[in-house]
């Protein structure tokens, strides 16, 4: 059962683009509904999509803002790919607003389908890539399906998981920051919870926005701002949580990934921000793969992380 | 303030695609994170997003399964362009149980970027487009703002709306009817409602799962099955209501479209079914425009159309 203020969706940020001299041509809508297209005129592209629930009891003044990583969309944080509650009901039970972001070019924001307007193509996911950079196991014992030992990502469902990809663009990165930051906006003070390409992208848009910001938690993001975008006033709003899950020593990737990141989180604290990196295995969650959020653990990470939200983001300022 | 048992989300449907013989590239998934990315192996394709809400007080037995349209996806039944609820809003307020969809290629399902796999290519909606196709006003009148008068649709809003569409493809038809009637096999006996391209793909997935049919709303259907596939059998369970807005003598598309569903109407009770085409300007509803579950006067015609549900979809036998 649950009780909710409201809920509710709205879409935000975007731009318009006017299209000329292109010739009109035949379309079959349905096999009866037919349309000559003229694909002249004025778009909007590069919006995002976002879905709140807010609970009736809302016991944490700030709304978590949940951001998904890369050919995935808000639906990664609803339901585990074996059918438990994914984190958007763990935040809710806890008494948090959540906040669920489609990033541009993904789910309900749409993609812009327009010829020369973004560059490069959709590219989509297989389970081999998936296996290997959500490491669930060695690359080469995907095809014997033998994960890492003690890993919690519960494998037996794996087609489900697989039903959640969709395709994503290389070349977008620009436009999804602006769309976060559209998102930030418009809600308000609030904390980020992004994961993995979602970490990339909502650590640049939360810089821009300091005065929206009351935490950012990063789930293995894969990349950071540079240097010169860490000023102090960038910094001086909200505490940084940086989290790795395990076999972070098995993936020269990550391992790479964790050591940037560890890099970016003294950056923070140079510039008189606070930053923390924890590895889940160290607060008792070993196994835990790249989708945390999906592990046979993924409500007891949730439950640590919202302590974790409650005893550091609660203020603006950080003394 | 919501009381509901549940809600949640799942995927459902869907094929494998498996892609061999093509060359690895280096992609920039970030500026930092490259991947060496490999193009064959196995893709799960063409499944479908389904969301639902359960009411705590749920007064009908069958839930309602919302369709969105073409070049839009199931954001379209939760707000108005201008930030009314939406239908799935008032039909949860009305007791109903709702599961809304995102079908094949749009929203949440995700779309088939594996190259030569899907026909055609997806394209995108103007305004203009939407202006006559929506029946806003006659297509002379878009670039003067000028719209039918006594039309309902909220036009100081068409920016908010434009960020709803996405692209379609016009090749996917056989998947997305694929996808719907994999959703109604896993939701169950209930009520289909589903608007414009959505009546095309929906009418043809109910009479292919009559068992799961307690009843078909289209409002206004673009596209009817041949009457070879309306069988006794397939039209036995449920009432079909065909629902059309105003302004259809001004548009001879929509024109065509409503002689078509009338003849429908008349094919489905030939084979023993029921079938009643209502125009929503005769029970109390002028200026509906093709898009009247966003109209000024959308709530009522929720709740005039809820109540055709109550009095009419009680019941697996039409006697």
């Amino acid at each position: 059962m649950y009780a909710l203020k409201d809920f509710g969706s709205f879409h935000v940020g975007g731009r318009s683009v006017t299209v000329t001299g292109r010739e009109t041509r035949l379309l079959h809508f349905t096999p009866e509904l037919t349309w000559q297209y003229d694909p002249n005129g004025d778009f909007l592209i590069e919006q995002v999509y976002v879905q709140y629930f807010i609970p009736a009891e809302q016991t944490f003044p700030h709304p978590l803002v949940l951001l998904h990583g890369g050919g995935l969309t808000g639906a990664c944080w609803e339901t585990t790919p074996d059918g438990r509650p994914g984190w958007l009901h763990d935040f809710l039970r806890q008494g948090f607003a959540v906040y669920v972001i489609d990033n541009v070019e993904r789910g309900r924001a749409g993609f812009c389908a327009l010829e020369g307007v973004w560059g490069g193509e959709p590219v989509m996911r297989t389970a081999a890539e998936a296996w290997e950079l959500f490491r669930f196991g060695r690359p080469e014992d995907f095809a014997a399906g033998k994960p890492f030992d003690g890993q919690r990502f519960p494998l037996e469902a794996m087609e489900s998981f697989q039903r959640q990809f969709v395709p994503r663009w290389t070349s977008t990165s620009e436009a999804q920051i602006r769309g976060v930051g559209a998102a930030l906006r418009r809600i308000g003070p609030c904390v980020l919870v992004c994961h993995s390409q979602g970490g990339y992208l909502g650590s640049h848009a939360a810089l821009e926005a300091p005065d929206c910001m009351r935490g950012v938690v990063s789930a293995e993001g894969s990349g950071w701002p540079a240097q010169e975008r860490i000023s102090s006033e960038a910094v001086s709003g909200a505490p940084w949580l940086l989290l790795f899950g395990d076999f972070i020593d098995q993936s020269p990737r990550w391992s790479d990934a964790r050591r940037e990141t560890a890099a970016f989180g003294e950056q923070v604290q140079a510039a008189g921000g606070r930053a923390e990196l924890v590895e889940l295995p160290d607060v008792g969650f070993p196994g835990a793969t790249h989708m945390f959020m999906m592990d046979a653990h993924s409500a007891g990470i949730s439950e640590w992380l919202g302590a974790w939200i409650r005893n550091n983001c609660g203020a603006k300022s950080l003394d």
